[in-house]
This record gives structure tokens, C-alpha cells and sequence, in this order.
């Protein structure tokens, strides 16, 4: 393809998504495969919005790539991650140009709220139309998953179920969407509980549980179940099904963690606190169920209609700085392409 | 042996202890057998201590076994609980007689304390020998484990350890003594984070461990390779080997009971916090190390000359009501004998 039948820019984006059935651990490093299939829900609001222009003048003065993170440039570690995700749509698109990426995100960078979903999710859908691709939801899938593991779910709206797939070259290992973003009536309230970054980034966690959690073999073993029954309760809009699998799923990944040696745990008092706040929302007859991920907030799913009494009960939870009410969300979308 | 042979009356007191690599599964309910070793460290000043007296006007007016706790008729699930343990005692000793026991809890009760530990340790000491009868450490260690799993290590002062033991009958799934009391200058500082009953006791929560918990077998599997180091630590003294293998085999064990389903969380927001203030006491140079029980108290091993400061920062802990510091203590011993 040559520069000038190239789009000038496309700007695309896409929000984060939270697992309901958790992802940890990688089959293959390298193609970012996992070693077992998770469930998740992406959100509105929360995303990132990334513009990719490929031009003999988009990149640096040493034609490398131009990473532009929040208007500045990017650092480094994450510039040259954008880098080596941009070479592979170069080779898929027969494109030797260097570009010029500008990524902002509304989700807290790096804080357990999943922005490195949005951001690849965001970046493959530009990237790949920049560079003169069409490519299906499910190669947009898979593309993305090239940079970040949950960002294959974040190709899709509402609720999506990401494969483990069985090929070695990871063509099989994407999401599918399961129940779009209108189909069911429901909230995540995220209680955030800590500022700044984890202790730990997912990726080193996983290989460090992977290699000394004497529970790594079981969490695999179980993940299985907990899809079939969280596919199931989706599909019937079934919440009550659907909470207490998402709570052991999310307790059985901390808990694979925890067991690592050195240990990883991800909670602060605030977790803890949440969480009871949650059992407590429960015994009084809300429907309302945790999920956490790698880092210290606690995210409560819970129908629309209770949303603000849930946001009221976490927001008195000591601790919580604040609470997010988010809706799911479309899947990865062009906002423009000039 | 007839009534006027035995001793009118036997005291006996047991300090409880504190698992350090902790036991956590049972591989026979009936025998109490446990499905994998431990290792404990038994502590002065929390105790128990109770008196025995065979006698045929001991029982109450239906001949039944008069059981008192703290000065007053016991409730009746723990009446039973010690009535059928007494029956093992008569067994093995012929004897028909009713008895009166009198027992004293210096632990608080059920909180995650381990007061059965403490309280089967003294029971066993003063019920045999009440019965005239004069079991050796290791037969003592077999009875105590009877009516506690973990009040078999009671028998010993100091750090002991628990064998799995392999026989059906479980003659050989008894403690032994590691390192005496005087041997090592160490404390545990214990952190009180909250009042009043567990919320799982921990036979149950063995149980729906063992059933439900994908993470089981793994927990087993780790347990000989925790007692081997930690065993080898306690005999060099070596308190920075000890206490990394007692933080692994503490979050281990709560790592499988929270896989459990329903999950089981025994942590509060103190404990986290508390947990968090061990690992700032050890960045600034601290040999501290927690481990907590089936219960939300975090407990704090670290060096006699150390324990003052360990003290002071744990009580500053957000959450933390008090904390005790304990010395290693001797095993149980006959207090008097009429």
C-alpha cells in the first residue's frame, strides 16, 4: 500500500473492561496467549482514545515512532511497547512507514482499572485502519490481545467471553462478544480505595504465580466451570447466578497470588472493608456482588435501579476515596478518519 | 483401679500455641487425624487450666459428667464435647466413674486464640492422670489430639511439631518436642484486630476447605516442604529463615479457605493493615514476621529485644485494639495433685 492511499489519521477508541471471570496466566509469553479463557463486561466512560497517523513525517527526527501519551511524550517503557505493537501491524499491512500515535486515557493509568485494555483495544482499531486494514472483530481481537492480554475483550461491547484457544499461533485465542452493551440493565460501581500505581503489574504477578503458587495448577483447573456457569447466567440476564461466580473468581485469583512465594496481595484495609460492605448490601437484600483485580479497588455489580444506594454504602465505607458508577459500554469504535 | 486408689483431685495447665507452619485439613474427622504436619511455637501466659476429679459423687444428679467453665455450668455443646473426650479417658483407664472438671481459659475464647489447644493440653494431662493413669509425651500428645487436632503440640513447650502420621488408628499422629522454651529468644507480639466469635469455626471451615477449595491438594503438597525448612530454621535459630516459610504457610492456608465456596475471609481491614506494618517494621530493618490463625488477629514473631518496638507499631496500626506479647512457654504440667 502506498503513503497516499493511506487515511491521514484515524482516531479511534474503546473502554476498559472488567473481568467477571478472571484472567491469570499466559500459555505463551511471546503472543500473549492465555492459559485459560475469562468473562468480562466492558464499560462506557472509562477508555482510552488513541489517533494513528503513518506518514514518512509522523515519526521522531530518528524515524522512530512518535508516541504522544496525555499531549507529552510518552515514557520510554511505554513508547517502545507501542513501538513493537505498531511493527506488527507494519508487517501485516506491508507498511514500512513510521507513525505518529497520540493516546489519552479517562481511566487512572496502571491503578488496577484496566487501561491497558482500552489502550490496546483503541490502539489496534486505529493502528490497523490507519495502516489501510480492514480487519473482522475477531482479527481486531486478536490483534489487540498482541498488546495486552484483556484488551481482546475490549474489541467488543457489553459482555464478551475471550477463548484460550487451542492453536499454537494464538489465531483462535480472541474474544467474542456475548450480550451487547443494551441488552441488560447493570451497573459497576468502583470503589476506588488507594491512589497511584499497584504494588505489582499484572504480567510480572502472573509469571511469579505461574511459577511458585503451589494453586496455579488448580486456579487453571477451575476457570472452566466458572465460564460455563458465568456464560450461562449472562445469556439468562440471570444476576443472581452471575454474582457469586464473579466473587469466587475474583477470590480465587488473589487467592492463586497470595499463595506465590513472594507472596502478592493486592488489598489494602479498604478492600477488606468493601467487601464486607457488599455482604452487608447483601444480607439486606440488594443484589450486589464484588469483583477485584490486580490492585485495591473493589468494583461492585449491581442492577441500575440500585446503583445509588450501592454507590451510598461503598462512598461510607472507610477508606473509599470515591465511587465510580459506570454502564457498559460499546465495543471499540471509529471516531474519525480523515 | 477402684476410687479410693485414684487422687482426689488433678490440676493441670497448657499453654496454647501458635502454628507457625500451620495445619489446616484433617484426614480423619473421627480420629482427628490431620491430612498434613505442622510446626508451633507453644506460649506462656494464655492458657488453660483445669482440674479433674473422678469420683462417684463428681457428676451431676443424672450421672452424667459436671463440666464448669469459669466458675459456672459450661454450655452444653462444649459439655459434650469434653464428656465425650472423658469416655476416651475411662476407656482406656476401666474406669466407670463420673467426673468434675473444672476448666479456666486464660485465651480468649474462640477468637482465633486457639483456646482448645491449650484447654484439650491441660484435659488430657489432668483427666489420665485423675484416672490414674501415666501416658508418656507422645501418648499424652495422641489424646490431647482427640478432642483438639492442634492441642496435641500443646503437650510440648516451645516449638514443636505435628507428624501427619500414617497409621488408620492414629497412634503415631502425635507432636514432638523441637526446641524447648528456654532455647530461643523470641516473641510473638499478637495483635488483637476485633472482638468477640470467629465467623467460621475452623473444623467447618477444614471441611467445606476440603470439599470445595480447587486448591486443596496444592495446599497439601506445599505443606512437607514448609516443615522441612521451617524445621530446620527453628534447630539453627535462624529467625530470618523461620519467618518468610511461617508469612508462606499463613497466607497459603487462608489463600485455600478463601478459594473455598463460599469463600471463607477471616481478615478484617486491621489485619491488612497490620500486615502492611510488618512489612514496613522489616523494610526498616526489623526481623518481624506475621502469621495469622483462622481468625483476624495478626501475630507477630520477632526477637525479644525487639519486641518492645514491634509492639509499639502494631498497636499504632489503624484498627488494632491491644497487643499481648508472649513468650515461648513451657509444655503442659501438673500444677496439683491431692
Amino acid at each position: 500500500m502506498t503513503e497516499t492511499s493511506l487515511p491521514k489519521s484515524v482516531t479511534a477508541r474503546a473502554g476498559t473492561n472488567i473481568a467477571l471471570v478472571k484472567y491469570w496466566g499466559k500459555r505463551d509469553a511471546a503472543l500473549n496467549l492465555p492459559a485459560a479463557g475469562s468473562l468480562s463486561l466492558t464499560l462506557a466512560n472509562l477508555g482510552s482514545e488513541t489517533t494513528v497517523r503513518f506518514a514518512g513525517d509522523a515519526g521522531t527526527s530518528d524515524g522512530r515512532d512518535r508516541v504522544l501519551f496525555a499531549g507529552a511524550p510518552a515514557e520510554a517503557k511505554f513508547a517502545a511497547r507501542v513501538q513493537r505493537f505498531l511493527d506488527l501491524v507494519r508487517t501485516r499491512a506491508g507498511l514500512r512507514l513510521p507513525a505518529e500515535v497520540a493516546t489519552t486515557n479517562t481511566v487512572p493509568t496502571a491503578a488496577g482499572l484496566a487501561s491497558s485494555a482500552a489502550g490496546f483495544a483503541a490502539l489496534a482499531l486505529a493502528a490497523s485502519r490507519a495502516a489501510g486494514l480492514r480487519l473482522s472483530p475477531a482479527e481486531l481481537s486478536e490483534l489487540a490481545r498482541r498488546g495486552s492480554g484483556s484488551a481482546a475483550r475490549s474489541i467488543f461491547g457489553g459482555f464478551a467471553e475471550m477463548s484460550t484457544g487451542t492453536r499454537t499461533d494464538g489465531a483462535d485465542a480472541v474474544a467474542h462478544g456475548l450480550l451487547d452493551e443494551q441488552s441488560w440493565d447493570v451497573r459497576l460501581c468502583v470503589a476506588i480505595t488507594a491512589e497511584g500505581e499497584k504494588a505489582v503489574g499484572s504480567t510480572a504477578a502472573m509469571d511469579r504465580t505461574a511459577l511458585t503458587s503451589p494453586y496455579y495448577q488448580g486456579w487453571l483447573a477451575s476457570v472452566p466451570v466458572d465460564l460455563e456457569e458465568a456464560r450461562a447466567a449472562v445469556l439468562a440476564r440471570d444476576l443472581a447466578a452471575l454474582g457469586p461466580i464473579a466473587e469466587r473468581s475474583a477470590l480465587r485469583m488473589h487467592a492463586c497470588a497470595l499463595a506465590a512465594d513472594p507472596h502478592i496481595l493486592y488489598w489494602n484495609p479498604a478492600t477488606v472493608a468493601a467487601m464486607s460492605t457488599v455482604k452487608g448490601l447483601r444480607a439486606r437484600g440488594t443484589l450486589a456482588f464484588f469483583t477485584i483485580d490486580a490492585g485495591p479497588h473493589v468494583k461492585v455489580l449491581c442492577r441500575t435501579a440500585d446503583a445509588p444506594s450501592v454507590q451510598a454504602s461503598l462512598a461510607a465505607t472507610p477508606g473509599v476515596m470515591r465511587v465510580l458508577v459506570l454502564a457498559p459500554g460499546p465495543g471499540a469504535n471509529i471516531l474519525h478518519e480523515k
